[in-house]
């Protein structure tokens, strides 16, 4: 194999013209790491934020290669791996490099693939089930029979949390700006679909909620915090709309109310590590057909597969806003 | 005994005029209660707040008689009440209705008075002490080593939690506009006195810290954000100046935070009982002299103790912000 290998690299910061597919040295797997071959690798809100240097890759990490996540076949393991054999359909999370044709990861950070999904419906699942999960199930820490409103459900992470909502006996609220996608919504399983084009969510909800997924951020916060419960928590896992806020922070000490902020990226590897291992033994089971009835069932909800080549459409395409689902790219 | 006792007396909403002393009907336990012949009463933000009409008595509590906290003596016991006996001097919290002669109150939700200490002391133990430990130990989940700031550090609150801090091998840092003051703080066994009368404590702070302990509220906040570590813990327990704010969630979600706000007053007899017997089991013994060499010592700080017929220069002094630790009322 080759000592180089193709990457997504980004020259400088600025518009989808500082994209550029260029050839690297190929990494070389430390002894607790394997080698992937990527198949493919999930487009992110974060990668366009990086592009736009907004959002660097922590250290430690590439700093302009992007990607958080992939799909893809084991073809080196590191001498004190034991886990993996070269061959194994694996997918999972990153820091940063996933977009490029090889990354090393340690193997504890690793998971299988389940059974009869193709490659890009597996690296549309790291990022957006994890995320989702963990704040559903470790931020929010909600009950079977609570209530969550998820906002942008029709995003990537939206389409993940309405499911593993209702794979968790939650009763969920979705927000979206657009009619359609609160009908697929639906279909995954989204109990209130609250159509946000005209106005805030707030006098839409059928009651209060015991948690808020939130990925608008600043323009947002006041009304998140109206619509929660005492106690309730407000999980922030994304600023779409920008961080700055006026607010009365009155309702956080009267209902005795939490704000959580979470993201994947800057979490440690042993943080990463055991939360994968708790989402393979959880939920990974339930991405494969068929199930007992009455079992939950995980899709991981693919926009558009698109060529590594065209990666700047893929870019313009999510800044459109009329994704649904995750934009997956491929080699 | 009377059917009838004195108390404190909210006649509408204002200033210190609508402080009257009135005979009412004295409270009778009902199976699981008892009763306290109350001695003193500690004096709170909250019952200034509730005197001006924006802070009203939560449901089940007496609307119009102040008072959350007291000392005093048992004198009835309710037919199902199994651990008290007449004559048990007793301490706590409730709700609402401390600045009586007598209350009634569930007979798990008392503590009994730590020997040695004073009536007056005594009463300044529950709200202080409770919302300080609950805010450190159980909202923040402060482990041995870690660092804290603890604003309005010369309240009542204040004093508690440098305290607590201490006896739960934490450094602490404390903000107070008065130099003299934190001279008090630091004999109290305050690590790091910073003295706001000229601008924000964030330049101060010798290093970030794992969580703050905030009484302030919105004018505070984003500078509250920008002095924790990663992944920590901003606990509101009050709004002293002000709840509103502007400010810039993007820390809240980069570095991990939360922000968690709590009250004592709105949480339900079980909680409250929990709270209480940790409390007894932990930390009540470290009021009783003497202890071991290197046991903490806790301290109720008593700014003054006030006979309830002037409770409106009570209220007064503690407008005036020169208090230090507890105004605690006597009958």
């Amino acid at each position: 194999m080759s000592v180089h290998m193709r990457a997504v690299w980004y020259e400088g910061a600025g518009g989808v013209e500082v994209i550029k597919l260029r050839d690297v040295p190929r990494p070389v797997p430390g002894p607790h790491e394997v080698r992937v071959r990527v198949h493919c690798a999930g487009l992110n809100r974060a990668d366009l934020l990086q592009r736009r240097g907004l959002y660097p890759a922590p250290p430690g990490w590439p700093s302009q290669i992007p990607g958080l996540e992939f799909s893809g076949v084991i073809d080196a393991v590191g001498a004190a791996a034991m886990h993996w054999r070269i061959g194994d359909r694996v997918m999972g999370l990153v820091g940063g490099g996933a977009q490029a044709e090889s990354l090393v990861i340690r193997e504890d950070e690793l998971m299988p693939v389940p059974p009869l999904l193709s490659d890009a419906e597996a690296a549309a699942i790291p990022e957006a089930f994890l995320t989702a999960w963990d704040a559903l199930k470790h931020r929010a820490r909600l009950e079977p029979g609570q209530r969550v409103l998820v906002h942008a459900a029709g995003s990537g992470v939206g389409t993940a949390a309405v499911q593993l909502a209702k794979a968790m006996h939650l009763t969920v609220a979705g927000t979206s700006r657009t009619a359609s996608k609160l009908d697929r919504l639906v279909a995954l399983g989204l109990d209130e679909p609250i159509n946000t084009s005209n106005g805030s969510f707030r006098n839409h909800l059928e009651e209060p909620v015991h948690a808020v997924i939130d990925s608008l951020g600043g323009p947002a916060f006041a009304d998140n915090l109206a619509v929660l419960h005492p106690r309730g928590r407000l999980v922030m896992i994304g600023h779409l709309q920008g961080s700055r806020t006026e607010a009365d922070l009155g309702l956080i000490l009267r209902q005795r109310l939490e704000v959580i902020g979470t993201t994947m990226r800057a979490r440690s590897p042993a943080e990463r590590s055991s939360l994968v291992r708790g989402f393979i033994e959880e939920m990974l089971p339930s991405f494969s057909l068929p199930g007992r009835p009455g079992d939950p069932q995980l899709v991981p909800v693919v926009d558009e597969v698109i060529p590594m080549e065209e990666i700047a459409r893929a870019h313009q395409r999510m800044e459109s806003n009329d994704t649904f689902g995750k934009i997956v790219l491929t080699w």
